[in-house]
């Protein structure tokens, strides 16, 4: 089997290659190999903030043997133009047309982070700035989220609920949206459900109307699951969506009817404050339903506290896979291979 | 001897194992050992700035063979909210409760800042918000400095004395307050006293009227000093401190009369503007007396330029130690043991 | 060949100790050396912002085997307080003379930054904010931009023209300067013309009247070329100069006879605006004419893109050089040496 060049997006890998890469993480997580990955360097780019993309990375490198450097927006890097053609007098001192090739070439590999500008939907769904700044690199790449995908957490989440012994075919995953007080990306729930349909599971999306994924991301999915064996449905009726469900994986994100529109969309959810997750929730839920969520969370907003403390929660156990689920990505791409 | 799994209070540790971290710290200064932590990994997670403990913690990974990856108040990491049952629809994206665990996952053990809030001293002298967040971690921990200590930079100072060949059974050692324009925590007051007071020292606090250290630390501390044969004492009587000493510790900190009260604080510190250390200090004390500080330290407001760049001033060798002695640390913890 | 302990400017090499870094460069560009510098520390100190040279070290470092911490402006660091005898009553809680030494101490070698104060001309060519500090430090120290010097940045503008087969004698080498709407330092121009002079190149310096070169940077740069076969020429006759040139180096920088007066630059520099380097520069010039730039660059202000994205533009492999050449340095001070 090859080794990686691209990490972009969880469906460009086959059953055999995510089936392999999960059991690399298993390994590496039992059997540390601190040599695998001596003298490489991981450049991390992040475009935005970042807390445990920034940390499982860099513990990532150096448990292999290898480092890590970060380039940040919160650093004085001059700032970053991404506009093409643009005449260079305002406060922008350096474009990604040079920065990300540069940054790019000090490492065997790039991880790079660029969030959804929340502005216009068709270029988000196409992921137009990632794939922008994806062209200007000729090193191995790995996707930190873009606009619409976040393949690392997604390869977590799998393993999470493999650790678990959540069922695959037959298994019934719930992404619900949960209100949260702003519009956030498209990235994890678009990346989330096309993640269970890969796993085979029955997906059904629970979200207030004015709430529901783009066509694209449904279809994408629904293909997906249609060569797995697990299926995709949507609902806003939170009874039928729980009935029976082994995983309730909760997730906020901006109105897509209102997409790139602020003051409408806080209109909308403004009027869901009671979509936050709590017990009653899991009522109609198979009894060890378990409760995911990608960090962070807003606590008593996104979800009761009683839920992310009780013994539902797995949230902790599935961010700490980030780890080894990276690295198997990037022992695969850098060291000896899948 | 075993492992040390948390290094939250020099006062926890018996004689025999604080010598056993002193030679350890002395053979690795002396004899670099760069395969010990292997692909280990070091979370370092500050709730409040720093420059010594941010690079000496990353060096002694480094110097060890494994590495350290840092959180810092800095980054944009959402703002993490510490309140329990709060309802997070501010500013915070993350609680301390998911952000705790998850940081410490990344690594083998963990590094935790927290200072003290300086509102509360009943709740600073019982390191509250530094003890509700160890509980959350269930890696090694280790203090880089909480409300009320500071054991790492307490052995580095240990081994500064040790090194300069300061004499343990009847040394003297005065700690003395000086002026700042700011109310500083007691953490370092109070991890220095009993600390000297566990050397067998005998300690002298020198400070003005209202700037007594809190009962709960100095009784400790003469605890301490009963066990080894030191002594503690305190006054205001600058020669009367200073007669025959082998070291002055300068340190300001907040007035403990007026603790959380900024304004009275003020009020009463700044009649104190001539604590500023100088030469005429040293006078009654023993010719070779030595000058500790555990920097920052503000020139010519604390101490004068001439006693800080003068044969006195040991700050750059004991800021150094700081590196030899967490080695010491990371290495019983995380390495071959004690 | 003795080892390097300072690495401030190359006119303190000989050619064949430069022909020596040079090809120490070359090969750890092939053959890796992962165990070169294991448990070795480098310290990087940034007193002003960074982007390819905080991850150029850090990358250089991890190759090696080693590892760097950074310690840089936009850490809440306390401030620090440069000037001498200053009473620190202020915002800085810090000052250099106790820092530098401190960080310095952590690590087996320093990389400093200090850019130009841009105040008084004499004193940034003099380099003395950063010939104060290097005064403070007593293990090897590397240069990574004073004011008045950037010798990372010429090593690899060096290596850069061997990989391309620049030719050395006869070769025609032009620095021009180029607008840019900030007065910047002549640290580059200055460091770049001595190099291209120590390279034994025919130099000329094409500039706008007001922004000549100080003549203590044209002598010293005369100087090297007389011992090196080379030549310096100054003009402002873009046709005279591009003439034959196989490379053109563009750089903005401050105007000479204004410095320190940023109102006065300005009203001189805004006349200058078409000094924005394009295709029809290079018509006099030989075909294969390369641009070089140490970049960040502003696109369509200093260079047109179609320069930037054309096959004239090195700028990508130019930044990449940093790395190597800064691993040759790193492994000749801290390692097996030259």
């Amino acid at each position: 089997m090859s080794d990686i060049q691209r990490f972009d997006d969880l469906a460009d890998f086959s059953p055999e290659r995510i089936a392999a890469l999960l059991a690399l993480a298993g390994r590496l997580e039992k059997h540390p190999e601190p040599e695998a990955l001596k003298g490489k360097v991981l450049s991390l780019l992040f475009l935005n903030p970042s807390l445990r993309t920034l940390a499982s990375f860099q513990a990532s490198m150096t448990r292999l043997g290898g480092g890590a450097f970060v380039i940040s927006p919160e650093m004085s890097i001059h700032g970053l133009e991404t506009r093409p053609g643009i005449v260079m007098d305002g406060a922008a001192a350096e474009h990604v047309k040079e920065a990300v090739p540069v940054i790019a070439s000090y490492g065997d590999a790039l991880g790079l982070r660029a969030f959804a500008e929340r502005r216009d939907l068709v270029e988000d769904l196409e992921d137009r700035e990632y794939r922008s700044m994806a062209e200007l690199v000729s090193t191995p790449l790995i996707n930190m989220e873009s606009a619409i995908n976040h393949p690392c957490q997604s390869l977590a989440d799998w393993k999470t609920m493999d650790d678990l012994g959540a069922p695959v075919s037959g298994g019934k995953f719930v992404l619900s949206w949960a209100y949260h007080p702003l519009a956030l990306p498209l990235a994890v729930p678009a990346a989330t459900i096309q993640m269970a349909a890969m796993r085979g599971m029955d997906v059904t999306v629970l979200r207030p109307e004015g709430f529901e994924l783009p066509p694209q991301v449904m279809d994408k999915a629904r293909s997906l699951a249609g060569r797995s064996g697990g299926s995709i449905s949507e609902t806003d009726d939170r009874a039928e969506a729980l009935d029976g469900a082994h995983v309730l994986y909760a997730k906020s994100w901006s109105s897509t009817v209102h997409y790139g529109d602020k003051h409408e969309d806080y209109q909308l959810r403004n009027r869901h404050e009671d979509w936050c997750v709590d017990e009653e929730w899991f009522a109609p839920a198979e009894e060890d339903c378990r409760f995911m969520h990608c960090l962070p969370v807003r606590r008593n907003v996104v979800v009761s506290e009683a839920v992310l403390d009780g013994p539902r929660s797995v949230v902790v156990p599935e961010a700490r896979n980030r780890m080894w689920v990276q690295m198997a990505v990037l022992y695969a791409m850098l060291g000896p291979g899948l």
